[in-house]
């Protein structure tokens, strides 16, 4: 699942008594969903520990189990297509529970008079990213809805994996002292979603970063490097992604601000927007927790990815934290808190 | 998955070239849609056994992988609601695939303005049916679309379950002479929801036949009866599950109209409004075919569980036919062939 399901609590003293948009964002107003209805409802120890998704485990084996829905608009955009990312959301969902991604159910909710010309590219499109990562198709459903109640089709990917990473990989595992290495430049996918949707008063170049993660992620775990946690940076960025890993871990995360890399064209868009990157969805890039003694063998390994290349060090996990905590140094060595988002800076990116 | 998806395959010379109604009733239209579109993209060795879900080798074990999109209308209906339908649904599947369930994935598409009331109502229906059927919710995901672009709520669920048959059940597995059985009585579902919309004239007691099938299912397996194929009757009804059926093991099933039990409201309904029950969905029915010698044996096991009491014959695997043909015995013993229907009965039934 996408990282902020089912998994963490927060209170909100005025809870809204219908869905808002926000509440699809990854902020606060999902973590407050979470906490109010599916957590509770739902507890159970396999659904508590928290992840990425569930580990599973199957006699001397253990298997990752991850599921996502894709309503992402519009359903093609550079760099990818709704097809694409529901590969690529569930298979590095699996990879940051340090399993290898194996099988993959998609299920389709198609409106009525979505073309069906749409529907053979976005299913190649699948196909194609599916074979790329190595992952199989392997069951599927479709249901169809009356015209007005979708929005040309909504697809469910579901994927089971096989644990190899011979760590339990967890927010329980990050340690301070860890070093925290981001994979590359942020924010690209959100923008680029932006853009597709004719909401910027310019051109841009802008690709998504939709991307495989799980081919730097097993080489990692193969070399034996002691990853203690890995998560993708989705809906509500990096800033979101560290925020409920110190939350869940218990510890102060410190990041050096001039570290984290924006292309320059996310940082021009996001100026002109009031954005900050630090907070816009991306589905290429990952943030990974080591022992500080492995930091720059795991830094090569990742760099020799192309998906990974730019990979560099953000900050250090320093001491325990009763509610967790997330501060980033600026230019001048100031610190500021980063806060989790009340709702969402974009909707429906993913 | 549900009984026809991605599975078969037929010719229909006017393809449209947008999605109809049709293309999620189960029927003609659905099957187009698999042949022309998910079949050809995604073919593989898994996906092409044409199973209920896909089985899949882990080890010395064997695991059945299932997924289901649900998206019936009205939410809540008697008998059951979208959460219980979402889990009995993928239960069953799995059930029907000689499966012990045992893990669920549940995604939420939520509308903007869903009372977060009915949410609450919905998931604790579905926890309540998780505990029941003995399979636990391990993780999950939340997606919000803008109003107009859903119906409240779409729920995906995907299972796991552990194979326990010693036999493999398939359609493939099918033989000459086997007896085919039928769980009880047929159509209480989909009635059910039409009336629950107010589409009926006049009022009716019905009451859906939502439920878990896997109880009876694992009991006739524990007493290693030689089950040899199940399907749940879910869209498109007992006629639509055996010409499938048929069509796959290329086969001729000869089926005993007078043996097919439909209750008298369910039939006042379908003469009334000219529908016909044998394409009316169930939740809670499904067909088992056993070696005629253990016929008797198999009956009384499925028939020592409530939800399977009614459990009787209604009809014999007659010899090889090129492809498939299911025929029903009428009163005056006239023998009719079922065909498949074009489009659906009845829209959004689960």
């Amino acid at each position: 699942m996408a990282s902020s399901e089912f998994t963490w609590s927060c209170s909100v003293p005025n809870a809204t008594k219908v869905i808002q948009m926000g509440h699809g964002g990854g902020g606060r107003l999902t973590h407050q969903l979470i906490d109010r209805i599916f957590q509770p409802v739902f507890s159970n120890p396999l659904l508590n520990a928290q992840h990425d998704g569930a580990i599973l485990p199957f006699g001397n084996i253990e298997l990752a189990f991850s599921t996502d829905s894709y309503v992402v608009q519009p359903l093609f955009f550079p760099g990818g297509d709704i097809g694409s990312l529901s590969i690529h959301g569930t298979v590095n969902d699996l990879a940051m529970c340090g399993a290898k991604p194996l099988y993959l159910s998609a299920s389709f909710i198609l409106e009525e008079g979505f073309a069906l010309d749409q529907l053979q590219k976005i299913t190649e499109s699948m196909q194609r990213t599916a074979l790329a990562t190595g992952i199989n198709i392997v069951t599927g459903d479709t249901k169809v809805v009356d015209r007005g109640h979708g929005d040309g089709l909504y697809i469910t990917t579901s994927g089971i994996g096989q644990i190899v990473s011979k760590f339990p990989i967890s927010p329980m595992s990050i340690q301070p002292g860890d070093a925290i290495l981001l994979s590359g430049d942020i924010g690209r996918h959100g923008v680029t979603i932006l853009a597709a949707r004719g909401q910027l008063s310019f051109e841009t170049d802008l690709i998504s970063d939709c991307a495989d993660l799980s081919r730097p992620v097993l080489a990692l775990l193969q070399a034996g490097i002691e990853v203690h946690c890995l998560r993708d940076l989705t809906r509500g960025g990096l800033a979101t992604a560290a925020i409920e890993l110190s939350q869940k871990s218990h510890l102060h995360f410190l990041l050096d601000e001039k570290s984290i890399e924006v292309g320059e064209d996310v940082q021009s868009c996001c100026e002109l927007l009031g954005l900050n990157p630090l907070y816009i969805a991306n589905e290429g890039r990952f943030i990974c927790f080591v022992k500080a003694e492995e930091c720059e063998k795991a830094i090569s390994i990742l760099q020799s990815h192309p998906v990974s290349a730019r990979t560099h060090r953000i900050g250090t996990v320093r001491e325990h934290h009763p509610n967790g905590l997330v501060t980033a140094k600026g230019i001048f060595n100031s610190e500021k808190v980063l806060d989790m988002l009340s709702g969402e800076q974009l909707p429906r990116i993913c």
